[in-house]
This record gives C-alpha cells, structure tokens and sequence, in this order.
C-alpha cells in the first residue's frame, strides 16, 4: 500500500478524523478515518431491525405481494445513534476532532416524504401502508411500469434512453413512482417529495434537502440538467405530468461538495459536534473507486460481491452499447462516470455451492473448518485452463451489460460423464470473467482505452477467481486496499466537503488506495482462455443477441408453467453484499 | 400379461423346458422357462470371477493401458457349471424335460482361438499375453484402427459402410484385430479363429464352430453374404489383407436355428441332457425383441439401461441417416433388422446423482430406505411439463444415432439461479426422451413408420421417465413384461432349435410378451413438449451438425490440457444393465 504523502493539503496541526458511513441493504457500517492519511481507526455496524420487509409490512403484519422489498426509515436513523458513536469509541479518538461526515447508500432505495423530510409512513394515518415506505433497490414489482417507460421512451426517440444502454431498470425512481401514483393515488398525491435514501439520510444530518448527482443522473434520469418532460411523463399517465417538476429537485449538487452542517439533532444522535460538515450523498458502488485512488480515466474498478458493478471514469461522453448508464459526474465531478455490470458473479458462484450442491456437504466442509467455496476452489485450482471442458454463460441472473436482457439465462456446454462438481463450479468462475471481459472490450471499442482494472469487493478474497480474471483478461490486477471500500469512501468524501482537500481527486490521492500488480497474467493459460473466449462470444452472440431465442421461450414456458413459482432474483445495479 | 394359447404348437404330451443363458459384463444368468407358455420357473446368476479386467491382467499383475477392457473365458465356462445347475434347481424341474439350451452375449466380444476353439490366452506360453485375451465389448484402445477403417471406407467408396451409419465402431471385430495385428503380430498370428464370445459359447456347448447372423452383421461387417475385401483388408495393413478369408467363419447361422447339440462334456458342466439343442448364439439387446413379442415391423423395441439400444425389424432394405446398422436377418431371419442406440441414457441420469450430487445425498437417501433416484423423481414428478425452464441435450457420453459422434458433449440452457437439482435431473430425463424421437423420426423419415414403442430394460421401472417418454414421443409405452428379457429371449431361440416352435415369431407369440398401453400419453405435456422438442431440435443442429464445432473444441482442448485424465466412458451399442 502506498500513500502519496507529497500532496499538499490542509490539514491541522494535529490530526483531525472524519466518518464515512456505509448504508447497505441488512446493515450500517460507520468507519472513522484520519484524513492525513486515510488510516481505519475504528469501525462498527448496526443491523436494522426490520431488515428488507418482503413479505408482510412490520407495522401492520399485513402480507406483501410478490417482488416488493420495503424498507424502515427508523432503521437509517438508528445506524446514526448506534453505529457512529461506537465507531468513534473504538477508534479511540476525541470526537470534538471530527471534522466531517459522509455517506453511501444503497441505490435506487427511494420513498415518499413531505416537504419538511419526514417519510411519509410515519405519518399516524399511513403507517400501515405500503407504499408510505421506502422502497428498496430490489422492489422489483414495478416492472410493468418499467416496460412501459421504455417502450414510450423508444417509440417517441427520447434522446436520454441511449445514456442507459436502451433501458430503464424497474429499480430505478420513475417505474416505482409511476407504480405508487397507480396503485395507491392517495399516498401518491400526500407525497411532497420522492426522494432517494441516500439525499433523505442527508436531510436528516443537516436539516435541509438536497440532491446527489450520482442518483439523480444513474437512478433518475436527469441528464443534461432537466428530467424527462412534462409531455413523456404525461403519455405514461395523465396524472404523472407533474412528478418531476413537483416532486424531484431543483437543483442537483455535485458529489464531493458540502450539503450542509451537522444539525444538533443529528449532532445528539452521533455523538459528533453540531454544524461540522456533512457531505453530498452518493452510492456504495461509486464511493468505492476514489476509495481505491482509481478515478483517473480508464481505471475501471470492478466492485465484485454477489453481483459486479464497473465504474469508470471518461473524458469525452460517448455511448456505449449495452451499458447501465453515462452520468456527468456521476463518480467524480467533472468527469463522465460510466457504469456498467453484471447482474449474477457471487450469486452464481452461491447457487452452485448452496443449491445445486446439497447441505450435506456444506456441512461436511464446516466440519472441516472450511467453506464449500474453499473446497471447490482448491480442487478447481489444480486444473489446467481447458482441462475441465467446459464453457458457461454467466447469465443465471440475466445480462445487464452489454445485452441488457434480463430474461436470458445460464447454460453449460461440454458436459460428460466425466464432469465433476470442480469442473462445473470452475467453469461458473471462468464465465463471469468472459463476461467481465466482453465489458472491457466494449468500453474500448466505444473509444474509451481501460488502462488499468481495480478489483474491490469480497470476491478478491478468492485467489483461483482472481488468477482466471486476470488470465482472461491478459491483465495484471489491483486490489482495492481498504476491506471496507464504501465507508471509506464515504469518508473521503466528508474530508473533501470539510474543505481539507479541495476535490476528491486530491482527498482520493491521500486517503485513498489500492495496491498494483497484486495478480499477474499467465501466458499459457491467457492463450487457452483466448480460445475459449473466442467460443464464449459465439455462444453469448448466438444465444444473447436474437440468432435463437430459446432462452426467451424456456423462460415464457416456465413462468406459464408456474405462475406461482417464487420470482428468480432480479439482476442489481450494485454489489453489495462484500 | 396375455400369452397367445390359440397357437398351435408341436408340445409334447406333458410340459417341457427350455434354458436360456445371458452373459453379461459381470455376470451370467441362467433360466428355465417352459416352452407351451413361456413361464419363467427358476433363475440363478454367477458372477464372473475376473469381472472386467480393465486395470491389471490377473494372470500375470500386467498394468493395462487406458481403454483397455478383458475378460477371462473359463468365466464364461463357469456360468454354464454355476448357473446353469443352480436355475434348473430353482425351478424344481426334472432336467431330463429340458429340451434346449439358448444364449445370448454382449457384443461386440471377441477373442482369438485356435482351430478347435482353444482360446489364445489358456495356451501355456500367451497366458500372459493381454492381446491373447477376450476383448469386452467396451474395450476402446482400437479407436485408431476404427478412424483408420472409417476414413479408408469413405475414401474408396466401399458400399458397407453405409449401412453402419457412416461409421465402424471402435468396439467391433474388425478394429479389434486390426489393434491385435499391430500391437501384438506373434498372437495375431497364432490365431486361427477370430470370434465372439457369442459364438464362442455355442462351439463349447456343442463343439462345432458356428457364426450367427447377428453379430456377423452388426458387429463383422457381413453384408450381402461377404466381409469386406481382401483388397480394402490389404490397404489398411498388407498383413491383414487375409484376416477374415482366413480368421472369421465359413457360413454365417441363421438366429432361431440349431447350432448342434450338447456334447456329454457341455452335458456334465450343465446338468443338462447330452444331445438336447443348442441355438445358435445371439445378442442381449437383439433377443429381447422376441422375448416381448415385438418383432413385428414398426414395433420398436427400446432396451433402456445404462444406455438405450432400439431395434425394429424391417421389411424392406432402406439407409435410415445415423443408424447403427441394419442387418439382413440380424434380429429375426427373414427380416431386416435396423438397430439405433443413444450412447448415455441411465449412464446420464446416474452421473448426475453419483457424480454431481455428492457422497452425503446419497447416504441421506439411503437412512430414508430410498434411492437418490427416488428422491429426485418424486420431487421432479410434482412439476408440470416445461416448469423447470430447462432444455438439455443428451450427449454426455456422445451421440450414436443420428449424429453418430462420440466427441459431442452435454449442454444445459435455461439455468437460473433458481434452479434447483430436480429440474436438472429432470431435463436430462427429457432430454433422453426428445433424443428417442428424434430416433423414431429418423426411421419415419426414411419409410419405416413406428407403429409401436415397446420399452425394455430396467428404466421402465421409472414411472417418471416412462411418463416423460409417453409425452415427449406422444405415443403409448408398451412394457416388455418379463424382467429378464434377455434370459427369456435365449430360452426362446432354444424352444425354436428344439423344434418346439418352427420358427422365432411362432415361438415368440407363445414364449414372449408385452402388456400394452401401461403408460398413455398426456396431451396437456404434449403439447408444451412439442415445443421444447423443436427448440432441443434447433439445439441439436446447431451443435451436432457442424454450425458450431464448439463442443469439438472444447473435446480437444481438454484432452491437450490433461492427457493423462482417465478416458471418458465411450458410447456402446446395447443397453446391459437392466
């Protein structure tokens, strides 16, 4: 790990400390940084109390239908009473040193409040209804909604449809507001504003609203300052005519900046001194890339957990086919952020070991003192790139990037009476780097150079998983530095807005880091994985890109075959579970 | 079960019997039936005490080479000392009124002997020699010598090969020697006989050399009364230019005929009575036929095993594409026989549940007093046709017809992270269903309507399977009704070289049968089948017929990759293991 200690900052005589805190979807982590250098000093996490609400509502006990995912206001607010003032006693530091706060937060996790902030379920009269609460990134019962949106926004040419690869997600905040206005007007109509989590957590600590450029640009469709207009929004639903211009922002505040100071609410929840500066929200996958000092051109971080997002800044604005979104500023003011995904790696990876390979022999490996990841890996690890047969498409959650097409599937060719469970749990791995690989060669055919690939999140822990990526992709990888990437940069970004650095470039330089060259290609294996790869596009082409549909048709056959078979996971923007 | 009694036979006064013998790849099973109505009155089994030597030669602690696949003959011997005694006791007859000895055999098994029968490997000094030993069918190391015979066929236009599907086998008798010839020249030249267990059999029960019908054609190249040219033999090896003038049989013996009678040596192993009729030797899958009654042109017979074996007979000569072969008289004289085969069918189903479920599933089963098979199917059965969103293709262990290539592999498309293992073992039972159609439309599409689908073989003991089978091919399952088909079938062709019937069909319609229509198709899963067997079809020829060679690749990938794994099962002709 390297610091850049050259960089001339403005930092008091003696240390000063900031917090990052992470909102994720079970948990909050809040972090306590030394901003000279970056240094973890002391970390703790607070579990919600009511997790994600997926099948009834807490208040109520009432059932919810499938797809929904909701989430507890209160429990954002108590991660501020419990899990900050823990993090600052164990780091051991005097508060009245905390010069700073910031945040990242799971996203597009958006609900209805009124004008003064407070979230509309806690109002006496809609508190036992559902669509008063947040919902959480993976809501998915706005899909209707959703095809609608896109349908509209390619029948009209809407120019911003081609900023996110041809599609808008039904995570994101228009489909789920479009679905609040259609199935339940009154709360709809009661609500003031429709805000993101991650600006709401903002209010709370500061007392006044505002917006992030990251959600309001990858999440919300504001693109080249304005929403989607007024006559899109009203050929969706007469009645949605207005919902951005009443209950979206005005105006939008670029990351890194200062939202405001720490009212002496929040002050009292935290622990932490009145009127310090609480920085612009942002989102767990973006904060992680100044977290790791990539946030130069052409440094693509791969946040890898159950799902993997790619962010990557740029300095022209192009469109990439098939990618989740083009934002302006979106990681780093000043900059073109792209994002781009996978919408199934650790996932993947989980339902071979937890539901393909019975419990038995998950717990034979506990017995052992091990994980079945472990064993797989180390019997996968022997073998020869090649040597198993196999070729996998990585699409058992879908494709979000480049095909955009989440009614794909996964498939497995080359099976013999041969195949070993090893074999199959390796090949798995080797299709989620192809996949990675088809991102990179599709940002570099769009005329962005990706010059370097940082890895964050859980998976680098895996070492087998690590080699096949930079084997795959013939490069040599980083390694994000900090275990706990989002917080951290959470935290950067509070330096930046207590004015300690002047801009998060200069505040990433200092605190943030990755160590290089940390997996180096091997030759052999990159010449192997050429050929396989070469095969990998056939099949992604002829499968992914209309040549035979029968991903389409199983999936229509299934879903009428058992219309109340439990829905399949829908793919995610963000990973988060590292 | 409904035995035909209205047709006049030629029985004596007071009942008869009849023994018939399998050999198998493990052991021997002997059973006395009587012939007035085919009642199966005691059966006994003989394991071989060399079982398959596929490792060491037990003679000498030689390592074998990989493929490699012995048997020691004296084995055989002994199933007529153990076997034969111990059924006759069973069934508590008076062996004076058995009249008949008939058998049947794997094949391709063949070994080399001298003039009188004297097998190479009991001779003092080659006792040693692995090449002087019976090669089992499944033995594979004459893969060079088969893609030698293949591509020299094609390239002199030589007209047999035709009715081989395009295609020798490894597996049979002119691989096999050519190997002996080149790998061993001193014991190739020792031998002055080259012949099947099969035969082999017949000539120590009744010592006299025969040939039978079946495995001469199937299995020898005998087509339209000859083998194939002395000059096609030359141009392969110039030592080999006299192999079958000089080491393969004089005449070939119809199947239902006489071989000869017992000797009083073959008398005194067997219990049986000096003189009594020998039928001529016979194959497991062939014999299974009559045993059902099902000889009739159109009525297919499926021996499903660890594979599937499908032979019809036919009245008129056709080339149906990628069939195994089609023999004047090979099932029953005066017919054509056509013979199809999938390579896996069981083998599939048994590799998933032994090799991807682990070790622990199983015992968990077993506690349960059940089979994982059990286990899976009753989980799978619960769900509707097309539910599980999956479509496999059937090829672990190759595809012998229509496509007749050992190098394809198994795919799975359609994986979703909720899939589970009883959907996957569920394709691969559908998707060894769509493969038998595709079987059955091939010989449709070539003049020869199936009228009947007899199955045969321990899977019909699935009524899962059996029910996917009815759907996927639309028709009725007729169900052979013995278990011990082809006991029952040897004992039958005995009955007939007695004298008892006149011929085969006489003798089956008494002897063998079937019951009807025990599974009937549901027209609700038909339908949804239809469509995913044209989707397993578009499947099928996208990877089977050259459009994409990746499964080829990948073969070839891995076998650079680790030249030293254990080889992969390779497809065999006949179902045995039922």
């Amino acid at each position: 790990m390297s610091h850049n200690t050259d960089v001339s900052v403005n930092i008091r005589d003696s240390d000063c400390f900031v917090v990052g805190v992470d909102f994720g979807t079970l948990s909050g982590r809040a972090l306590v940084v030394r901003v000279r250098d970056g240094a973890e000093l002391g970390t703790a996490v607070h579990e919600y109390r009511h997790g994600v609400m997926d099948t009834v509502l807490a208040s109520s006990g009432e059932p919810l239908p499938a797809d929904w995912a909701l989430q507890d206001p209160e429990d954002y607010r108590d991660v501020l009473r419990h899990a900050v003032p823990a993090a600052v006693a164990a780091a051991g530091v005097d508060p009245e040193r905390i010069v700073g706060i910031g945040t990242d937060f799971t996203a597009c996790t958006v609900l209805p409040a009124l004008a003064d902030g407070t979230p509309l379920c806690q109002l006496p009269e809609l508190v036992s209804r559902p669509h008063a609460y947040p919902k959480l990134w993976k809501h998915h019962a706005s899909q209707p909604q959703a095809d609608r949106i896109n349908e509209l926004a390619h029948a009209r040419g809407e120019p911003w449809i081609a900023r996110y690869g041809g599609k808008i997600s039904a995570e994101w905040e228009f489909a789920k507001a479009l679905q609040l206005l259609e199935e339940d007007p009154d709360t709809y109509r009661r609500a003031e504003r429709w805000i993101e989590a991650a600006d709401w957590i903002i209010w709370q600590l500061t007392g006044r609203e505002t917006r992030n450029a990251c959600t309001a640009g990858y999440k919300g469709i504001f693109q080249g300052g304005r929403y989607p207009s007024r006559d899109f929004l009203r050929a969706l639903n007469p009645a949605f005519a207005e919902f951005a211009a009443t209950k979206l922002a005005r105006s939008v505040s670029p990351l890194g900046g200062r939202a405001g100071s720490l009212t002496a609410q929040a002050a009292g929840w935290t622990g932490l001194p009145a009127g310090i500066a609480v920085a612009v929200g942002n989102v767990d996958a973006h904060v992680t890339a100044p977290a790791a000092n990539a946030i130069a051109p052409g440094q693509l971080v791969a946040i890898m957990g159950t799902s993997t997002c790619h962010v990557m800044n740029g300095t022209v604005l192009v469109e990439v086919p098939g990618m989740c979104g083009v934002v302006d500023g979106g990681i780093v003011a000043g900059a073109y952020g792209y994002e781009a995904g996978q919408s199934g790696v650790g996932d993947i990876f989980n339902w071979f070991t937890d539901h393909v390979m019975p419990p038995c022999y998950q717990d034979e490996a506990r017995r052992r003192g091990v994980t079945i990841h472990d064993v797989l890996s180390a019997e996968a690890a022997g073998q020869q790139a090649g040597a198993h047969g196999l070729l996998a498409l990585d699409w058992l959650s879908g494709n979000r990037s480049v095909l955009v097409d989440h009614h794909l599937s996964g498939a497995i060719v080359g099976l013999t009476l041969a195949t070993r469970p090893p074999d199959i749990y390796r090949a798995l791995l080797e299709a989620t780097a192809f996949g990675t690989r088809v991102i990179i060669e599709a940002f570099e055919s769009a005329g962005l150079p990706v010059t370097e690939l940082v890895i964050a999140g859980g998976l680098l822990r895996n070492p087998l998983l690590m080699q096949i990526y930079a084997d795959v992709t013939r490069r040599s990888l980083s390694f994000a530095s900090s275990k706990q990437g989002p917080a951290l940069g959470a935290a950067l970004h509070a330096a930046v807005a207590a004015g300690v650095y002047p801009d998060v470039p200069a505040a990433a330089s200092v605190m943030g880091s990755k160590r290089d060259a940390m997996v180096v290609p091997d030759a052999v294996s990159g010449n192997i994985y050429d050929q396989l790869y070469a095969d990998y596009l056939l099949l992604h082409d002829y499968f992914g890109r209309g040549a035979n549909q029968v991903m389409h048709r199983l999936r229509a056959l299934r879903d009428r075959a058992q219309p109340d078979r439990a829905p399949v996971p829908q793919p995610r923007e963000e990973a988060r579970a590292w």
